[in-house]
């Protein structure tokens, strides 16, 4: 081809720069990735390039190559991030990346624009966490500043006696990567923003989310979140756009929050399109991967607009069979081309109707079928 | 991966090949295309295999590669449709693409099956063509039995004068190809029946389109067609049926119609993927690309019902800019990659909106903005 396409460079290849690569293409701009692994699932459907974080050659490389360039792993180095902004636009930028990298940083920016969050403390050492359960109480949570996600590097303390067997299982961590205590928060509800910022400052969101995680991993999403009030959502997309302005964010990010007694409560933030965002692709105008990519390239904004109302099943370990969601109407499938491994994300489904009641009965039939009764659940109790 | 992934092959490798695999990418499916070009478009999305038609090495390693092929192009050979249908499983079977390739048997089987077509004669010498001017009157229009599309290998003639220069453009083509002559209609609408077959039988369409040409190349599509009577649509559908069953046909594939006072009129059929079904990308709940890769394969067909009113915008020659289109709510863009050159498809745009009212809006708007109200014209007159 002579003609030269524009081309989004993405560290990371797993699900989310295959879904950002598939959202791209119709619109004419290429994508190649960059992920240790040399089989990552995005390289089914865009290029990739196998290298390390720190491979400054195959880095300069990529940044040789494209207009701009994002995230689908938010734990790449900082300095890696920082040193492709001197050659090339990154979005978001290497300061949004870090302090979303960092759980003390992240929450401490919550609170300055105005978030609550469950109380924490920082934590080096076995004598920081005796001070910080004395002072949060329990239950809580000992997890790593950076580096965690799908509750991974997280340790429950329930007694008093479990000090020592969280600083056996993650003393190690404190000195790389820092550990943080987090009280435990008895939420009545899970929700997510899913949110877009443009390069001009445009800003927009999709229709809160609402979600259940089983063993600190996504299970299910809903999309509108029913009984959610009108005064509830404008404070969460407020939070939302006041953290995004005072990163400069760039890009699509989610926010995640708890519920606890009609108040929010700042849980984190995901510097990318987020899990939580997934059913946008069908269920949405245009989906999260689409505005991240116009956004990250200074594109016009899609509309975020929903079709009806939709719910995400996450696909954990392995696929399951198929045959029930491509069966029901507006139902729609996503495997990621990986292969199968207990914890890992290999896939997901979601479900449109035009409205709850009928989502609702997809969900019934669509659960039963699979065998899957537990994980749709909740999302048929909030429907019913 | 170690994992094995359903691959679909699919012969030519351009936009209709593009869009294919995008479709069926989130599905898990993978894509491997077949074209002579080896800067074919959908070589950018998918693996491509650059060789001809007649390559028996390649179109071996193809099919070992696959568990079934397709056609982004339907002027394969016969005869490579044939061979590869020894060796792996072939949708729309080698019959039904030879139909479709000729236009003396594609109309003899409109007929058959009871849809009234403009009437035709074959046409293989001067005397044959002066014997049909007879017969059929004028205008007319002398067409390639095989080989045409987009208006190409066409002649209209007006009066009887025009024999002579009919024949001097196209009678070197009656030996290789056979000529058709056509009566030319003067029709009230061109509408096309979308439909897909699955391998069991079942069947199914999207809603009516109806459709604009420019110099006989697809300018503007609606769908669902408005002012189109419940009786028009189900005779259309039934001949679609009829048709796509004697020919156990299986694969998406388009009947484009006349309409002429009240009567439906059959023009021609498409194997394949069609331009006029591009619409359901993004409005119907399961595009044409998914529904003809999930027949293909065997698996269950999705969902044809629609968002609400979509209409497409073909790009042709060079691709306008993308902003307008960009902008509008529920707007989608399509760059097929391609560089520009007279006459070719390079890309599209969809507009979908929940009513008409509404969709007239956004096209007033958008062909403002692109100066293409020419374009746009004939939807908003409908619409109005």
């Amino acid at each position: 081809m002579n003609r030269t396409l524009p081309t989004v460079g993405i560290l990371g290849g797993g699900q989310l720069a295959r879904m950002l690569a598939l959202a791209a293409a119709p619109l004419g701009i290429r994508t190649l990735a960059l992920d240790p692994a040399a089989d990552a699932c995005a390289g089914q459907v865009a290029e990739l390039i196998a290298a390390g974080w720190n491979d400054e050659a195959a880095l300069a490389a990529l940044a040789s190559r494209v207009d701009a360039i994002t995230f689908d792993f938010e734990n790449v180095p900082a300095t890696t991030a920082e040193r492709l902004a001197d050659q090339v636009e990154v979005h978001p930028n290497p300061r949004a990346l870090a302090v979303a990298q960092d759980r003390m940083a992240e929450k401490t920016l919550f609170r300055e624009t105005g978030l609550n969050t469950p109380e924490f403390a920082a934590v080096d050492t076995q004598a920081d966490l005796v001070a910080a359960v004395e002072r949060i109480g329990l239950p809580a949570i000992l997890k790593t500043r950076r580096l965690g996600y799908d509750g991974k590097g997280q340790f429950r303390l329930k007694v008093p006696a479990d000090i020592d067997a969280a600083w056996s299982a993650l003393g190690e961590a404190a000195a790389e990567h820092g550990l943080i205590l987090e009280a435990f928060v008895p939420f009545d509800r899970e929700l997510s923003v899913v949110a877009v910022r443009a390069r001009d400052g445009e800003f927009r969101t999709w229709p809160l989310t609402r979600n259940w995680h089983v063993d600190g991993v996504l299970s299910l999403s809903l999309a509108p979140a029913p009984d959610t009030s009108d005064e509830l959502e404008q404070a969460a997309v407020a939070q939302a756009k006041a953290i995004a302005e005072r990163l400069d964010y760039v890009g699509v990010f989610a926010l995640e929050l708890f519920v606890r007694g009609g108040e929010l409560l700042g849980n984190e933030m995901a510097p990318r399109v987020h899990n939580s965002g997934h059913w946008t692709i069908e269920g949405a105008h245009t989906s999260q991967f689409e505005n991240h990519i116009r956004a990250v390239l200074g594109l016009p904004l899609g509309d975020t607009g929903v079709r009806g109302a939709s719910a995400m099943l996450n696909w954990i370990g392995d696929m399951p069979e198929a045959t029930p969601v491509l069966a029901v109407a507006d139902g729609h499938w996503h495997d990621y081309g990986k292969d199968a491994r207990p914890g890992r994300k290999v896939g997901h489904a979601t479900i449109c109707a035009s409205d709850a009641g009928s989502l609702r009965a997809k969900l019934v039939e669509v659960g039963a079928a699979l065998n899957r009764e537990a994980q749709v659940a909740p999302a048929i109790e909030v429907l019913g």
